[in-house]
């Protein structure tokens, strides 16, 4: 019989507790399935006397979670209290200096030190498990880690935050406000009393540098992503998507480019009859092209209790089973330094949406703005007339280079029929 | 530096070459990731002279595969020659006699003998892969096998042959009959000249029946799997089923219910709104469902040779990495003897298409044969009226059980009005 795997929990909410009852729930299955059993040994969350419906007869406390990993009598320490710095980072560090194995949902630590923790597991000849962090119940980390390890991987993008996608599908069917929906979210638990993380795209965006520190080699750099959320998606942009042949969704992108490695986190236009267009309310997608697999599609939940947990507990059962994988699928050292591809020059479609003052020229002027600039317009929209209130005018494009884009956009945004600050989504062709 | 992996491939076919082929293009970007050389040492095939477009420089040649699996400097085995018994099954024993490893991309001989097969590597000490038996360029084995493997799975379930799904695709848009597309797919090399294995559903239930192994803990038993091909798909009934809201295809589904494991491939009618219904061409898809990560959905190429290298070769990353998992999940002594749930007790709805003389009383007859069998009627269409030519009439039925919708088709098929034998269709509620 082998000896059993020694498991000390950092951080008891809904994933942690998901985890305690995934292995009470499982044992005899993890048991055959790993040759040994997958034990916890020790917990550590905030509050001990909370009920939280789990049995942790046996289990040594720790008040202190960096106690926990310096301490407790465990092989791997898993993490689940979040935060790219503060505790976590600190139990990330005890774990390794002692030999132990990590196991984290933490994308935001991952994102900020994911290089260096990967480094650090090396040197201490154990491993960073991170299947949790994107993406939830999807495996996609092994999916590209080790599932699709022959192949070069030219492009990752995907919906990647359920609470955006969640949102964003709320205000299409609804033609219902973002403050609204957001507040309804925050009512039902599918949005944070701060939601600033999910709808401003961070949170998307530390899962994109970690995918694509995977996907391309490159070390993690969060820093080089390019990231706007989905405040400013009005109900009427996501009607003329609609119109228009679109869905609207926060997408993450990450693409091999001559220019370098893209990074970007935005709403996108995406065609109504692509994969990743039909995926809504809280669901994960995630696409990943490579040059022989040709492109693969995971769709799952990406968040709650249960997925995350069987993310965690899948981590927790390669290192059962002796399975050692350099966390970004190749040795630490290895990892390239990211060049990033510049925006400015990143070559696509857009969508602009005016406001303008229904007055005769406007047009005229919209469209000397785009030809100075030489942006090809694809189609235009002026559906309302009004000579009291601004009406919407509606712009597609051709295939364009961002900077000039922009340029455009900016003297656009300077006519005087023009009251508002010009909404520009770019187009994305999946 | 480690040793290489070396690695003799038996059979240079479309996956064959495209192996040697992959393995050649990113030699650089492997060695990174798996810490060694990835290295062909040896091959066979049945004509050496044919030009494949690969270099074989310093590669041995054996005329003999089995001679390769006993004789040939190499780690592991690769067996892309296909068929259950034969050739095949002599190089996997070989190759298992004298310890090394055996990865192939052959469901037939995993569908017939894959129990057999992993306790040989079992003990043998060595690993029986085959990632590419199923699905092609899509990880789900390694999904089910590891990715969730902190999950019961509760069922799988998915299109998991290219060439009927293109067959059905191309039937439903151009309204043209199953002989005639299939006959110009055999023209475009989408179809095999004997297209038996693929259009009779075996191909399916071969997959099917190792891909539930995995995901069950149950011996591979391809004697329980109830087959149905595509043969009698009428462009009829797919248009039916777009006008009752479903998609007609072929699906392999396991489903661990509480009489046992139900394993069947059947043409199927499902909602047309589902991942699923939207899977066209050649395309596959699988759905699994754990009881702690809900729902995973994947899709990608399930065919081909990049897809199907790319499949073959994580599988040999992960021996050069060192990861040792067991063929089926747990070790092959441990998978339980599958308990097969009689179809007669299946419960689902129904689709039956008749061709009726149109004559008074003929839906009463066949409304009161219904109702003798305790089938409860969903919908009725009866379209076209004809006094000379037969006419379709078309009805669903509520939930009923399998054994008395036969007992009732049968009495249906025995009225003198009806005068073909009628087309069932199972509706799947996905």
């Amino acid at each position: 019989m082998n000896p059993p795997l020694k498991i000390a929990v950092a951080g008891l909410g809904t994933v942690g507790a998901g985890v305690v009852r995934l292995l009470a729930s499982q044992a005899a299955l993890l048991e055959a399935r790993c040759g040994r059993r997958l034990a916890i040994t020790a917990v550590s969350a905030r509050t001990r006397s909370k009920d939280r419906g789990i049995d942790l007869t046996g289990v040594a406390w720790f008040d202190d979670p960096v106690e926990l990993a310096k301490k407790a009598d465990a092989d791997v320490i898993v993490e689940l209290i979040g935060g790219a710095n503060g505790p976590a980072k600190a139990i990330a560090e005890a774990a390794f200096a002692r030999g132990r194995a990590l196991v984290t949902a933490n994308k935001a630590m991952l994102a900020h030190h994911g290089t260096a923790l990967a480094a650090a597991a090396e040197k201490a000849g154990t491993t960073l498990g991170y299947e949790a962090a994107v993406a939830g119940g999807i495996p996609i980390i092994k999916a590209v880690r080790e599932g699709l390890a022959g192949n070069e991987i030219q492009r990752v993008y995907g919906i990647l935050n359920g609470t955006c996608n969640y949102i964003l599908t709320v205000m299409r069917e609804s033609r219902r406000r973002f403050e609204d929906v957001l507040a309804d979210a925050q009512k039902m638990g599918y949005a944070e009393a701060d939601p600033s993380f999910d709808v401003d795209g961070i949170d998307t965006a530390h899962k994109l540098a970690v995918l694509a520190s995977l996907a391309f080699g490159t070390a993690v750099d969060f820093g080089a992503v390019s990231i706007a959320g989905i405040r400013n998606v009005s109900p009427m942009d996501l009607d003329y998507a609609d119109e228009l042949g679109f869905r609207i969704k926060l997408l993450a992108i990450g693409r091999r480019t001559a220019q370098g490695i893209e990074q970007r986190v935005h709403p996108c236009m995406i065609p109504a009859d692509t994969p990743l267009a039909r995926v809504d309310g809280v669901f994960n997608a995630v696409m990943v092209e490579g040059d022989f697999a040709g492109s693969t599609v995971y769709v799952g939940r990406g968040a709650g209790g249960g997925p995350t947990a069987s993310a965690v507990v899948s981590d927790l059962v390669d290192l059962a089973r002796g399975a050692r994988t350099p966390a970004f699928g190749v040795p630490a050292a290895k990892l390239a330094k990211l060049q990033a591809a510049p925006l400015a020059e990143h070559r696509g479609r857009y969508y602009i949406r005016l406001m303008v003052r229904d007055q005769p020229g406007v047009i005229a002027d919209v469209s000397a703005a785009l030809r100075d600039e030489r942006v090809s317009l694809e189609s235009m929209l002026q559906r309302g007339r009004s000579t009291t209130e601004a009406v919407p005018v509606v712009l597609t494009t051709h295939e364009t280079v961002e900077a000039e884009m922009l340029r455009a956009v900016d003297r656009i945004a300077r006519l005087t029929s023009v009251i508002e600050p010009p909404c520009l989504i770019r187009i994305e062709e999946l």
